[in-house]
């Protein structure tokens, strides 16, 4: 896709849109893609996928309905939220609801498969400020 | 794999071992694997899969047979080198040819399918400082 290398900072600059993730390059059939993100995307699921979750610069939250963290595992709908700091990774596995969220903003970068809809296969109703994508080549 | 983030440079504080990829999380069947390197790898080629490299800290060099940059595509044989400050990313497509090296020193992060050999499928002999290897578990 790209013969060169592409620097994230210089890429993260060619737009402003939150919620809005760039295709940077690609991986045999999975997309590396940069966002720019802040307060709250909406509650979603990949039903097939799992995704990577990399924080370039700010502070993520993603919460989860993994049914962890409140002894409510027999219903699996226990949320819990994790908080990944500049430099921190997480994958959201297959079939977790979850909703990524940023009090001061953050610029993410995210592994998953070509195609993979910024909204997953199930989600709550989508608000203007969120982008229903499969991502967005680099301008 | 980890239900919890990771902090990268934590991660990478763990180990030492230069050249010898610690798998970080995995993302359905793919490798989040960082290392430590320095010095030369070898020239190798893996002949089924993309190779996705970030540099975190340092500045990685690869060197690629692609046949690109020297009017001798007729090869395929061509040489050049791509350089990746901290913060670029690059993928070395399935079947060239490439051998990564860091002058003075750099830590990365790469994302490959699992059980990918680091020397590829075709390479030159291994010396003492590269290890030959699929991954290892953060310790």
């Amino acid at each position: 896709m790209n013969d060169e290398p592409v620097l994230l900072r210089t890429a993260l600059a060619g737009f402003d849109q939150l919620w809005s993730p760039r295709i940077v390059t690609r991986v045999n059939d999975y997309d590396v893609r940069i966002a720019k993100v802040s307060g709250e995307h909406i509650w979603h699921v990949h039903e097939n996928t799992d995704e990577f979750f990399m924080v370039l610069n700010g502070e993520l939250s993603i919460a989860l309905r993994d049914g962890d963290g409140d002894g409510d595992a027999g219903t699996g709908r226990g949320e819990r939220v994790v908080t990944l700091q500049r430099g921190a990774v997480f994958v959201v596995p297959r079939g977790v609801e979850h909703r990524p969220s940023s009090v001061g903003g953050a610029s993410i970068l995210m592994f998953e498969p070509t195609g993979t809809p910024t909204v997953g296969d199930r989600h709550d109703p989508v608000p203007d400020h969120v982008n229903a994508t499969i991502g967005h080549l680099l301008g």
